[in-house]
């Protein structure tokens, strides 16, 4: 695989990174199962293996290793295998959301990924427990990799600091209790955005700050690449929003019209199929323009992606 | 404060631990919740704050400190602060399993510390998302004091890995697992074992370890402290069973009774209360024995306080 060309925002970056980074990525997990499973008590390495096992779109690796090489300058091909490894911490974290948002006590689905979620396959008590268990294998991988990565003690203490804010009640968990409470009581769009920013953008613009700390980014970089993260977890979080309506249970793997059916606020709710469009597309452009300094077209491309994906 | 003479096994050891440190560990929670609540969606401060505050025995922090000082050779009153705030990570991780084991899905249970749980005050998906909050501000808590601690960065890796390890698949959460199986079929006195050296042994074990790795213990220390806590945990979880039997939900906290109702395999179901109070004496030896080249009055005394407590 070789690096496009900046400027070559048509497509063939994101392909190289599509085509030749998530295979490379699945390969990373398939290497952290193999180390990490074999000594679970068994009743607890099934449903673990399961919900890491599913094929998910793996952005936040993917955002992870665009960051990485935006800021360190390898090709794809130069990147340690340990630099992967490290990439799938973030989507451990991510996994380990989904596991618990699926449970019967928050939004209480059926399907994930397009297989019965883990809780319908294992039930409530050990789904809880699976995703629990989740967390410290992430940072146990980050703590493992660091050094392979060609990481010290000090960045890797930065490392493990932004996983867990990220995943923590400022980030993630946070973001969850935003969102169970506002499908108790209406929702603007500022309180919207809010749960957004928590639930999904904590962990996308983690992804983007780890890539970047892991490539030795100053401290310029990783602004510009957090400013990038929070546009595009939003342009993000409205495109799924979208999907959620338009879109197929057998296209995007989990159940579809979920949101209205929980009466959950949602950008349609909110602006309109059209006007939910345009937010995302605005969104997407806001996070290109953020780049401005950085080089990176798989970025840029990324932030279209986002938008037009179908899933 | 002074430092009770080797050889001091009487109480007075044990006394300078639990009057002398347990304020300072509570002045320790007390500043880190001051650092990390504010912070916090004030819905999920509450939780948070109510699950922290309530006034526990505190023993792993103390288990830390004691291993510590057994290594680093620092009286109590010399020990800095940042030091005792490293010692409440645990507690924190603690705290977070404790959430999560009354859980309706768990063990169900209404009472905890001597108040209402924290899912009958706040609701079962406030509790669940609280409890998981926890993991990510304990290891954070690590990371920020190590420094002040006098650790470097390597040190801090061992730290947070020793942390995660022993709240995950293969210590506490999977400890969680086991003893649900546990309640759903019969459990001999070796599958009673391996859920206790999970669910609770792993905790108390990595509190010693954590103490001995920040007071810079060499392998040979580690290796005995880890024996101690091993030995430790058992005698620790048969005085709680056995507690569980003879004590009241005034004295203990927490709702009696709870293993026969649960019909859980406990020790007393296994070997009669005399039974599991020779039990819990011999482990104790075996605890006390495992220190032979650490001189320590504390753990000495730690060891005979597990089995002998009221609550």
């Amino acid at each position: 695989m070789t690096r496009s060309a900046p400027g070559s925002q048509d497509g063939s970056a994101l392909h190289a990174l599509l085509e030749g980074d998530r295979p490379r990525v699945e390969r990373a997990l398939d290497e952290i199962r193999a180390r990490f499973l074999p000594e679970l008590p068994t009743s607890l390495r099934d449903p673990v293996d399961y919900s890491l096992s599913t094929s998910g779109k793996r952005v936040r690796p993917l955002l992870f290793l665009a960051a990485y090489r935006a800021v360190a300058g390898h090709p794809a091909d130069e990147v340690a295998p340990a630099v992967y490894r490290l990439a799938c911490a973030i989507e451990i974290v991510h996994t380990y959301s989904l596991v618990h948002d699926d449970l019967p006590c928050m939004d209480d689905d059926d399907l994930r990924r397009g297989r019965p979620t883990v809780h319908r396959v294992y039930g409530e008590s050990v789904a809880m427990i699976a995703g629990a268990a989740l967390l410290p294998i992430a940072v146990q991988v980050m703590v493992h990799e660091a050094p392979g990565a060609g990481l010290g003690g000090q960045r890797m203490a930065l490392l493990v600091r932004e996983l867990c804010r990220a995943a923590g009640p400022v980030g993630m968990v946070g973001g969850q209790l935003l969102d169970l409470e506002g499908e108790a009581s209406p929702v603007g769009p500022e309180a919207l955005e809010a749960i957004h920013r928590a639930k999904t953008g904590a962990l996308l613009t983690a992804a983007l700050r780890l890539g970047a700390i892991s490539g030795g980014a100053d401290a310029d970089s990783l602004d510009a690449l957090s400013r990038y993260g929070d546009a595009l977890g939003l342009a993000f979080q409205i495109a799924d929003d979208i999907l959620d309506v338009v879109g197929s249970a057998e296209s995007l793997g989990k159940t579809a019209g979920r949101d209205e059916e929980l009466s959950k606020a949602s950008y349609p709710s909110l602006y309109g199929l059209d006007g939910a469009r345009s937010l995302a597309r605005a969104r997407a452009d806001e996070a290109k323009a953020a780049l401005a300094g950085i080089s990176s077209p798989e970025l840029l491309a990324l932030a279209d992606y986002v938008v037009n994906r179908e899933r």
